[in-house]
């Protein structure tokens, strides 16, 4: 079934009007019509099950009908990317979307070459991957900030994995190994990576807990996929039940 | 250093000619010019140091010097996948190159839409992609057969990862613990997951293990990433080194 994020307010019975896109998508794309059933949560009132009651020019109107799952929230961990290249941007919001972070934040170091970015255009994507991979809130995506100012800025109490090339850190499961539990990022660098100085910064952080993602030169949106699996796979929700 | 992966024997002193696309690659997009030198390997001979020493209108001419690496191989493992729409199967083998598989198999299932395959294309991409992650191989890709004919000509000494979306099966770092080593693939199904029978089938392959990669629905390139990332940690050449 056809899974929507909306921003309003979801509730039984209170009718609920689509935006131009959605309606748009719903009807021309899907071909839906009235009577028909999809599904819609706002990262708030959990998953509905909601029926088409009007679809006009002027846009569609659903009408929640049963509550098919409460809210919930996966585990809280925040991906920290580097500007990168656009499309490579994209790719990884879309799969940090599907890997079950919360937050996507980008940050600017010195071997950056800060292309603009257009945060409306990284949620939108961020929603659609949320729809589609079944989770009930959609990753926020903040605002780039120097590395410098990240750091200033940082709860201590957030663990930071920070996966560094260079060097002679431990694989990612050993460094996870008896850590503890979330809240925790994952830090992922620019393709020609950190600098010595940010380097030396980032792993004096009290909070920091460097690792290496193999012994192959990653792309940046490789290095974040493998980064947030392995992460899930140990601390978040992938673990198997005899783990947790 | 600019990495090329040539086809032809690579020996010390011995000219070796690049073809059109490498030799406009290295001098017209990236200008170097007689005297650089560049690295270059052929999934035999290692990886060699080479000075350019002819750069004409009929192509550059390289010259190599010392080998860097002798040849070498990562852990022998295929990854195997439904064919998906095209952009994303250029994205899986590009990211099987950067994770380590050592071949790519193409499989058809009954709910593949199976869209033309230029292997050619994908070897190339599969070779820009080892040109960049600093691999001394580059994976082979194998044309598609359909999955009955995949299952009929398998080597069973090689395990299979089955991924399997639907079921109960364990979290691939679960399931592979105290698994045997490689030779191994990995089995990534269509978007639509396999059929009721083609699980069955797959489920009771005496070589095959079913694991989940979590809660959520991913998209095939992401599963794949994924799955490739998990099994270098726990069984590849991701380990740490206490472990292996």
């Amino acid at each position: 079934m056809i899974r929507l994020h909306v921003a309003a307010e979801i509730a039984q019975d209170v009718a609920l009007g689509l935006d131009h896109g959605q309606s748009h998508y719903l009807t021309s794309v899907m071909r839906r019509a009235v009577g028909d059933e999809v599904l819609v949560f706002n990262g708030r009132d959990g998953e509905w099950r909601a029926t088409i009651e009007v679809a006009g020019k002027r846009g569609v109107i659903l009408r929640p009908t049963v509550q098919e799952r409460p809210q919930a929230f996966g585990p809280d961990l925040d991906l920290v990317i580097a500007l990168v290249k656009r499309s490579r941007v994209e790719t990884i919001v879309e799969k940090a979307a599907e890997l079950g972070a919360r937050r996507v934040r980008l940050v600017v170091t010195e071997r950056t070459n800060a292309e603009r970015t257009r945060i409306d255009r990284l949620s939108a994507i961020a929603a659609e991957a949320a729809e589609q991979t079944g989770r009930l809130d959609v990753p926020e995506i903040v605002e780039p900030v120097k590395l410098a100012k990240l750091i200033e800025g940082w709860d201590a109490s957030r663990r930071l994995l920070f996966c560094d090339e260079a060097g002679d850190a431990k694989p990612v499961l050993a460094a996870l190994d008896g850590a503890p539990p979330a809240p925790w990022a994952i830090l992922i660098g620019p393709e020609g990576g950190f600098s010595p100085a940010e380097r030396e910064a980032l792993r004096n952080l009290p909070y920091a807990t460097p690792a290496t993602l193999g012994p192959r030169i990653l792309r940046a949106d490789t290095a974040a996929i493998s980064a947030l699996t392995l992460w899930q796979a140990a601390q978040g929700d992938w673990r198997s039940l005899e783990v947790s």
